[in-house]
């Protein structure tokens, strides 16, 4: 490559995720240790509207890589959807003299870095970070195995509640269109029946599953549900559904909510975001734009955004015959 | 006491408290330890009328101290509630040759032992169990120092991401009629503001509260809310209302539920359990019946179950003041 | 108190305590409640002598109630033991215009503040922060309760090896002089004998309580050992005497060290050490100095200096008693 | 095949790991789910030797998911290390009329099989179960992510305390031969060098590094150094020569110890073990043997024993850059 980097602006944007903050001080670090200057832009999108940018050196990221959140702050940026509001951000990043960006975030993130390349032919490389893990071309997403613990560590204690009890649990989280969040943590967790939006079992066979739970001798069940509607209701509604259906069941709803969000990350989210952070300052350096730097096969690699952000969720088979076996 | 203790039932009734397995467990070796039979009954009342009795020893309870919920099961038993299932109650304690009971749970269980107690002259000491810290005559129950730091580990999570993105959240904790989990979690969350059964501080200060909030620099916020109306709303009403009076508020609503129940007990919740376990042993060995055994000032106590019961819950209007100032 | 104060310091010394954090938070709040300036004083007593100060405001401390250790620094300062030091110390004190001090602290911290006082006459409140729990006139220090609920932690975590290879574990906590983290979270570890420093039980009671325990079935052991030596043993050495005296036992030992002060703080300790940091600047407004402030049965108390630092740490024989039954 | 499995053991052998207890859980509900008896084997392969068998049914395992260690309790048996003890196992299983065994452990485990069923010729799968991740053929061992999380929360709160006293920490973690846990939870907790058995960097690099560190404003350092001598030196002799050749250089040292082998395991080990248990009892029917199930690519895979145990650790020349780059 023959322009040299010389100043890269970092920031997160959409839902935040535990272990942004380790992806952050990578790209900082990385960039001081490639003696690139480094420039956080806060708020997201939103930061390089506005102008919102600081300096940011080895120093500046230190003690957070154990800190859920983003430190640089997130937001969705309207105005970034608009030509005329990337146009002022192209502008502020030509005047802040940032030659590259890293986007920290999910799909929106990264549809609005393709749009903004195309309009500017600025190099921009994404890092995955979004608890759905609902990212194409990365075997993980950032925050997603945080996320998992966080779910199956709150099923738990619920758990604790229904054997007391004799009682049945449904407990929804996070994933409106992905079900790995549900199908992971449910095995993880031990749920009896698990609900992901890539599939409809239908009423029957929940309703099959739960009496033969309680004839095989269980006396609490866990059921684990993602959010959106499930069979064509909501999760109160099939609370209702199942307390109408079925004898003698007290049913309890939970839904966990934004405390998936947060937390310190885990090892392994500490771990992947600082060797995303790095992946993407060593893109940038050999000249990659326009794409996403993910992990495959313990490896790095690199995707192109638009493939990272096409297709729809699969279940994974193997994984649904897991549950199906172990919740027996 | 001329008639020596042989027997001693234990049972856990009502809601589910971490550290019930604690109680348990003590009354358990402190039965062994005293040479006295001890016979475990499961599903509370309920299994005294079903017969439903396993003996105790001191083995029996291993490896169950760091253990949520109840081992025993917990159960609210409408036929306790009549005469004729009390009276049945009473004929298989007679035939099992139990002596006297020890119950764990609140206030809902101590008045089923003092309408038994009158009915049937039968010994009876209570244990308060019960995340609520609902009942007179006790510093602290069972279960109330863990569900304190469930909700504050599930608050600390929701300002990661509250944080990240300068929202307001609502934070739905447990406490229909006491405010003390609100109140305690509320000031060790750091939260802006907290709404509790015991006062109604109607809407304005509220809002004036969260303007000033903003005012004085916060860009993020979060509130606490005891279950129950609060303000005349639920906490999705209030949700509305905020967003309706104040601009540019994102809220979120997250209401903790049952997470709260479970876990494993803190080490204070073990150590009281503990404590209060042999005490209502050594209790019976003395020949008192138809108290609540507590803690006062870090000492065993015992109270009448009727005073135990009586009276509302008061605001400490100390830590009141401390919320009020510690959120400036 | 004709002088009103206007401008209050504070300071944390000797060994950090998770839960330093929330009273500094609390006396810096306090301060903008009452309007009253306040100063941050890093390192100890050795930013006194070094000028190492900072105002502080309420947004200064947002975010740190989670956190462990103390955002203030702390230190041991050699210089504030002589009268040199110390006189540079009140030098300093005067040209920042600063009335008044609080300092977290143990008895370190404690006796250097009285000297002080006797030496300058300079009002100074201190907060009983520690995690020995080793002071006198109040029931609890911040950060001890959070460092009993490390250790109960990470002996649970200990339990599940012990049981799975059947192994006798000897566990070190912290405690050179006092045995109330050792007592405690050894009864809420389930521990099956605690050694602490206040009592010497001998060899001999410990090996037959550990014949005991095996013939009584159980199949491993956790033995809980505050620091320093124990039955003029330390805990290697211990280890070996025991192999020695026993047949078939694999001892293993952990010495859990520095975890124990870190950690974030529990719930209790976040409202405890926000009451204390409210009392304390309430003591200085009222013309109070040369005392600690306290907790005693749930409520605010003052206690002179001399006082909090006097006698031994005697042993909760109730306490003791709890243990022996428990591990039955 | 032609011969139908109908009767399969499954044990747990060498160190214990947090996920055996999902492991085995798998194994006993994959048999229930394909109608096969499953026995289980007590203390490892010296169970096969006493005769310590017990049969499982789904029910049996229920509620173990989220419990460290293994319930069927493990064991090193000097007596499997012999032809006699080997004869007296195959003997036992013949009588038992278990035609296939199911092992969870570590290299030892595996090679035990290999050993026996050279000799016997009996159907056994290897899974991998080890807190160590020093098994070839599977991107990851049971326990492995879970005793990350241990030892990077461990450090979060031993970076509390180096923070606030402005120290240096050297914290030994598990692994004698791998330096997997090391690096990863070096990376994963920030530590400013990481030593590994792996490579010998040599006093001097450690001593530059420090110095470095200091010289670019850190205030404190960890040092995460894995088991074992390092640089020719143990953890404490290397405080030692840290102190005489640094100035001012305040050095603790933790020794995380057993508490890395315990805890609830993580999702990531949940799931996992839930898998390898489900492919074991698959393999068990597909008429394979002598092999391991392990993990790769996101994929099962099955690898011969003699491979699984062949070679030395190598290690992973990328995260050694990026533990490198992030600690700048």
């Amino acid at each position: 490559m023959e322009q040299k980097i010389k100043n890269i602006g970092v920031l997160t944007s959409g839902g935040d995720a535990p272990g942004m903050n380790a992806g952050i001080r990578a790209v900082v670090r990385a960039c001081a240790y490639h003696k690139i200057k480094c420039t956080g832009v806060f708020r997201g999108y939103q930061g390089l509207i506005d102008n919102d940018f600081e300096e940011l050196n080895a120093r500046s990221v230190r003690n957070i890589i154990n800190r859920g959140g983003t430190f640089l702050k997130s937001a969705r940026s309207r105005m970034f959807m608009t030509e005329k509001g990337r146009a002022k951000a192209y502008e502020n990043l030509l005047s802040q003299e940032i030659d590259a960006l890293v986007v920290i975030g999910g799909d929106g993130t990264f549809t609005g870095a393709t749009i903004f390349n195309k309009e500017h032919n600025f190099p921009i490389i994404g890092i995955p970070g979004t608890i759905d893990n609902d990212i194409r071309g990365t075997d993980y997403t950032i925050g997603y195995d945080t996320a998992l613990n966080t779910v199956v560590e709150a099923i738990d204690k619920i758990r604790d509640t229904a054997n007391s009890h004799n009682r049945l649990f449904l407990v929804e989280v996070m994933g409106r269109d992905a079900g790995d969040i549900a199908l992971n943590a449910g095995i993880g967790a031990g749920a009896e029946e698990i609900l992901i939006p890539e599939e409809n079992l239908g009423t029957d066979r929940l309703l099959e599953s739960l009496k033969r739970s309680r004839k095989s001798g269980k006396t609490s069940s866990i059921i684990v549900v993602a959010e959106g509607d499930q069979i064509g209701k909501n999760i109160f509604e099939l609370a209702e559904f199942i307390e109408t259906n079925l004898e003698d069941y007290e049913v309890r709803v939970t839904v966990l909510g934004h405390i998936q969000r947060g937390g310190s990350p885990s090892c392994y989210d500490r771990v992947l975001a600082s060797r995303l952070g790095i992946g993407a300052v060593d893109a940038l350096i050999d000249g990659k734009k326009d794409i996403m730097v993910g992990i495959k096969d313990k490896k790095i690699t690199f995707v192109p955004f638009d493939l990272a952000i096409s297709g729809e969720n699969e279940i994974d088979i193997d994984l649904r015959r897991v549950a199906d076996i172990t919740s027996i």
